[in-house]
């Protein structure tokens, strides 16, 4: 099985609750990454029963750090149109103090069946050298989660010198699991959080930040994912604003036939 | 009073609970404007007694029309962390059919007490000629919601002709209330979805839509908005992707001084 597989697995303790616990080869430098805590999410509605349709928007709020170990994921339907479905879905791990289950993160999905009409790429893939004339990125062992996946940077490497010499905050960079996996919402949902912090290519300067709000929205369906396969995606992040404790990103992911496949979008705390 | 404070209006009916109204002043071809509906959500937020902070992120999910009318507005602030909040927010109305109250629309909100840190405005404000340098657009009066605006278009108006020659989807406007208001974060809320949509200009096709989530990050502290007052605001927006039955809209909202407030996203479901 691989470990992206072991890392996302739920199981059903309810009509609407699942039980999951967090996984050591995702590991961030406090709780698991935040991608495979949004992928979690994501597979509790993947594999709810009342399911309409494939995802069109996931939104996360990391509300609190995961502890290591078991966690609790309810996941609602809470409106099911003709071909749309709204969902609410919360992770909820005992409150150090209290013990009381807690809610540490919330999140919003709305899933729905598409169907073929016009469409158009408006937002094409940039042209960069193929995976395999990019080097592998030679990462740091203290962060596990990292490991998980294959990373060739095209530009917007981690600084090498953290000097304050940075000028933009744009990466650009092929990704996939390490080892391939085929590609599905899950995966997908973790890797559109894949990015290193955007302040601290900016900024060069490592500053401790952590994600509070992430949104994806799902332009491929199930069959454009499947064709992707284990192949590598082209994903491209930068900021807007950083501004008082806080900075956007904003990104996309292409797959290597330059199909974009989501967009995502997130704000992310920053410590001075 | 200025229409958009009688629109946005609740009245608390309890520890987490309001009651509202749809306004005319702001109704859409059917229910009312998506941003004033974000407008009321913020507001919910905003003037609950247990608010920590100032808003960072508002995700709003439109999971049914509003019917013209009475609503109720859950807010519940799930997690009250040291600096941050992360809220929980519902609209409810009777379902047509049983007369049980059902969402129409679910959001979560962080709002976190912001301070003083290194930043930079990466995205700067296009250079545009002045607000009285640009026509206000004349709109149909078919919808009354846009007439509580003043647009003046830089580019990407309103297609004059239907005849499918549309070949971007960038809009560049200078907006204000009208008549103006000062700036707050209901009203940038409000501002977020100000767009007419996508689509009608990238296809010049006007295909019933209908957004089905938005999130904006908000950038600005009080005293920004404050500062902005009823002055005019740059607003961009343009679309990523159009495909099988949605597309994306990315968006920025600057001040006139060229500061950046809010970037937002929506996808938005369009007919074939």
């Amino acid at each position: 099985m691989h470990a992206f597989d072991e890392a996302v697995a739920l199981t059903s303790t309810g009509e609407h609750a699942y039980s999951g616990h967090t996984s050591a080869a995702y590991a961030n430098m406090v709780g698991p990454f935040g991608g495979i805590t949004a992928a979690t999410v994501m597979r509790s509605v993947l594999q709810h029963p009342q399911l309409l349709g494939e995802p069109v928007a996931l939104t996360v709020n990391y509300a609190a750090a995961l502890a290591d170990g078991a966690f609790t994921i309810t996941a609602r339907p809470v409106r099911t149109n003709r071909s749309t479905q709204h969902w609410v879905i919360e992770i909820l791990q005992p409150d150090r103090t209290t013990g009381e289950s807690t809610p540490v993160l919330t999140a919003t999905a709305v899933t729905a069946a598409r169907r073929e009409t016009w469409g158009v790429d408006d937002e094409p893939m940039p042209a960069v050298p193929a995976p395999d004339e990019v080097a592998r990125a030679v990462l740091s062992t203290r962060v596990v989660w990292p490991q998980r996946y294959a990373m060739h940077v095209v530009r917007g490497a981690i600084p090498e010198r953290w000097e304050g010499q940075g000028d933009d905050s744009l990466i650009q960079m092929w990704v996939r699991d390490d080892p391939p996996r085929p590609l599905d919402f899950a995966s997908l949902s973790a890797l559109a959080d894949v990015f290193y912090p955007r302040v601290w290519l900016r900024r060069a300067q490592p500053v401790p930040t952590g994600t509070v709000s992430m949104t994806i929205y799902f332009h491929a369906g199930s069959a454009q994912l499947a064709a992707t396969g284990g192949g590598w995606l082209l994903a491209q992040a930068r900021g807007q604003v950083f501004r008082n404790g806080f900075f956007d990103q904003t990104a996309q992911l292409w797959n290597e036939a330059g199909v974009m496949l989501a967009t995502t979008h997130q704000v992310v705390y920053f410590k001075e």
